[in-house]
């Protein structure tokens, strides 16, 4: 049982650290940039988790997750040229990645007490607080942004984990299914380019237009 | 009294996850996307402080924070459309929050026996982050390097509460006149586009600049 | 050798606040946005450090860093009009700063009985992070991503750090050879261009050209 969950966080940092090191690749960084932003990305939704929990943080006493980053980002750096769309491989390690620490960070949560709702937040935030630096070092629009489904499946994916342990269930049970509900909703958003009904207002008005409505100032001077 | 800080609490949670949630709505999100921009907004900035203090993180123990949270997006993903301008009502909520986390965040550093300008310093920023968290997210220029008075609102809030409570005046008192300073400062500065004066030299060369003066490397292959 | 250290922290963070004020004066922020900046900047790296050590964070119990960040980041505010070109001015001061919190971040995790890869980690992450908190806030491309050298300074400092400790040779020594090794690299790097092979492969595709390819949903609406 706690080999199982040490081999679901292992995977879990190991994906997310391949998603970064694929972003790297993409800003053609150095080696030690793939690692850099490998290992942020691999390590950085558990550390938010731990940190507002207020548990040590888990990769700190137990180095087995940096080797598994840095050697993960390496491998990529070396290996990035095969594939044959990156942004892709991107999509997908992240999906998985995403559905892992919806349920690893909800789990956490209630080991420590907290109250179901917050394990569900938990499991949201440390889902895509990863994603969300990986993106934001990188550059490009935080995926959480796009149109397809994303927080919904870290939502789906912690909501099932925690309500089936509230009733009772095993939680090696309750965590697969999460997992599974998480990654499937997410992995036919992607396939399918599912969609949940977005806010139907128009979108927001550019910096321009805001600027001669008068409500942002003019910059007298350029 | 603690009833009146819990509420204070609440309401600057509160105003900061609709500002949150009209950023999502401006960038036409789901209502998931909704809830985790609000919740993300609300929270952020006092889960900074928490863990800058090293105290319990305010909203872990208490689930009414985060439900506040939730209802408010959800809310404001059916509304949203009765808004006239998000972008105004979300500087007007923004100026709204930075006021109450200004004094709630140099309160609670000197309930934890900070120096005073630490308390200041830990008010600006708790004001402050929840804005640029949800401003980095949403991919817009954050408040703060807008051109009129927004930092110095925080500022003078914080300093002005922390101010009279080393003066010995009544906690709640100082918070009311903290609040008051903040808010005016910042409702006259977008009332009114008053701002300071600005750095007078020049503004930063562009990166093509800089790169035909040599201060940045050439890319070679594009 | 616990006033060296005072004072080699205090010159980070010193160092690290006047380039988050050089941003400021490039975005041509008021002098609160200079302060805030500058503080961030320069008091990040160490905060990121210690809260992930779940040590005290630094500045909070020692207001002499805050004083310092205050002082020094006011005083750019007037005297940055002198400065020929402010960014290769941040760049310098981002080197020495990068250099100096290599191994003051590792030291600091060894001093907790962190695993030596585990401080080589924390050296990087804290080296690097003051300036992306700064780029980010700005709006610029963060300095990592750039393709001169610059991750690989922080490490290489941070390396040679551990591996002297770790033979024992004394913390002083130890941290002066880390420095002088991470600040060279990067003065070098700086200085001639040099960067190390970057990933071989293409650049990553434009949100176009994935739109295209079917990897990113189309957006219907506009």
């Amino acid at each position: 049982m706690h080999d199982l969950l040490s081999i679901a966080d292992h995977m879990a940092v190991a994906v997310f650290a391949v998603s970064g090191a694929l972003m790297a690749s993409r800003k053609q960084m150095d080696i030690f940039g793939f690692i850099l932003l490998g290992t942020v990305t691999g390590v950085g939704g558990g550390s938010l988790r731990d940190v507002l929990l207020d548990a040590p943080v888990f990769w700190i006493a137990a180095p087995g997750y940096a080797v598994t980053c840095i050697v993960v980002s390496a491998a990529t750096f070396f290996l990035a040229h095969l594939v044959q769309s990156r942004f892709r491989v991107i999509l997908w390690f992240d999906a998985v990645g995403l559905a892992l620490f919806a349920v690893l960070g909800a789990g956490k949560a209630l080991s420590l007490d907290a109250a179901p709702i917050i394990a569900v937040v938990m499991g949201v935030m440390s889902a895509t607080f990863g994603g969300i630096i990986r993106d934001v070092l990188g550059g490009e629009v935080p995926l959480l942004l796009r149109r397809e489904i994303y927080v919904t499946a870290a939502l789906m994916g912690a909501l099932v984990y925690v309500v089936l342990v509230e009733l009772g269930i095993d939680v090696v049970l309750a965590g697969g299914a999460g997992f599974v509900v998480g990654f499937l909703i997410r992995a036919l958003a992607l396939h399918r380019g599912w969609s949940l009904p977005a806010y139907k207002g128009r979108p927001g008005r550019s910096e321009n237009e805001l600027r001669e409505m008068g409500i942002l100032l003019e910059d007298e001077e350029e």
